[in-house]
């Protein structure tokens, strides 16, 4: 009997589930993806995520991977899955992986995409059409956030923006790569690392919009993380702007997925 | 006693409520208004819509209208009535107007866009995160559609694509414009007439998506107006697509609305 390993590119919305992982009463998306996932294969299936989102948190590239002993054809993991999921997730694409593939522990980096959306001064409250999809800020300086932000590229210890909570052995991670960039009343953080600490990425959106509203100068940002202090920065923002949106593995080129809904409009991930 | 006439602007997801209108076991934009808006005036109000959407569609645009006979500042109509809606609706703006104004009888014109996101060859299933808020299709030619769709202008009789059950006494509209035109993956079809007949925006979206697929000609839509007969038509568009986004009225400058979501990220509606 031949165990296959496969990857699927999985989109979701984050407010239809409370996180990736299983709950004991609440739907996850891992329940969804296995639930639909044991029907196609007729056998029982486990997937593991390339990070556990939160509850909220969406994406557009999440992969998954499982091992199953049987083989189906990739319409059968793409549509098939699809016609077991429910509304708020769906399966973008499959490709058969090596046995030791594992979508966490193989990946050398993670993209996420945290977005703002600006209100005009006679929004008092944030748009009901993105409520759950975007957070309502201020009027944010992008530049300046941008500026700010390059302070966090390079290997270092990443406490000042670690999640109380955070399993991890070591704090440090490398950012390869930050922008913040504005598309129409989107200000848009997009960040590559490595890996992260558990709301790294969520903190450092909770940072950079001090920023953007002038409470802090840009230099704050290198000064914040010199003091690996959590509890000198401010709170978490929150999970509904984030998007996992790429994960990258060696030896695998696996489709490239779309960005969030809201920049859609402006071309592929390529550009952003 | 002084009796204040009030217009508000409402933006509001249509997938969380049973369409504009009071339904007498289900949610709808009216009764989460009306509720809202007693208690900001202490008095029970009724208000009157430019246009009774469907369950589904969408509104940035919306206009309302209501009297009562109490004052309050601009900021209770906004802020104060904000605070008691539910997630899926907020007022934009206030103004007052005169006894006289309709929010239906005295608008001169209406905009719509239906907005289809097209399926890339992967993509077998509509995203997650545009489900309910743009139509799944297949690769559409959108220069064709807005060919074709140039058949509609100016002053007409529009039964060959007025819905069963339109109570208006004439089907005669008069299309003052229509553009369609691309956003990344997005089709949009933007039109403005001087009122619209039962389902008249969704039958038009359906139409013209089968000259985009190429299953009809860009003359068909002449042939189609011509007959007057809305069996030569296809299905009704589903309402999720829909987004009611402006009304115009005479003497009144009322503050542009947002652009549906896919498509802030491109600017104003101005541009549209």
């Amino acid at each position: 009997m031949t165990i296959e390993s496969i990857a699927l590119g999985v989109e979701y919305d984050g407010s239809a589930f409370s996180g990736f992982q299983w709950q004991p009463h609440a739907p996850s998306v891992q329940q969804a993806l296995e639930l639909a996932l044991t029907r196609v294969a007729d056998a029982p299936v486990r997937v593991a995520p390339a990070g556990r989102t939160d509850a909220g948190v969406h994406a557009t590239g999440q992969v998954v991977a499982f091992s199953v002993p049987v083989f189906r054809p990739a319409s059968a993991w793409v549509a098939g899955t699809n016609a077991h999921l429910p509304e708020g997730v769906r399966v973008t694409w499959t490709q058969t992986v090596d046995a030791n593939f594992h979508p966490r522990f193989s990946a050398v980096a993670r993209r996420y995409m945290y977005v703002f959306i600006e209100r005009g001064s006679r929004h008092e409250r944030a748009s009901p059409l993105l409520g759950r999809r975007a957070i309502d800020a201020p009027k944010l300086d992008d530049l300046a956030m941008h500026k700010a932000a390059q302070a966090l590229v390079g290997e270092q210890d990443f406490s000042a923006v670690r999640g109380a909570g955070c399993q991890s052995l070591s704090a440090w991670r490398n950012v390869h790569r930050v922008v913040v960039h504005r598309a129409g009343p989107f200000v848009v953080i997009d960040i590559v690392a490595n890996a992260f600490l558990l709301h790294m990425v969520r903190n450092i959106a909770g940072v950079l919009r001090q920023v953007g509203e002038g409470r802090r100068p840009e230099g704050w940002v290198r000064d914040l993380l010199a003091s690996r202090d959590r509890t000198q920065g401010p709170a978490t923002a929150p999970p509904q702007g984030l998007y996992l949106v790429q994960v990258t593995y060696p030896g695998y080129t696996f489709p490239l997925a779309d960005p969030p809904p809201m920049l859609r409009a402006l071309g592929g991930l390529e550009r952003f």
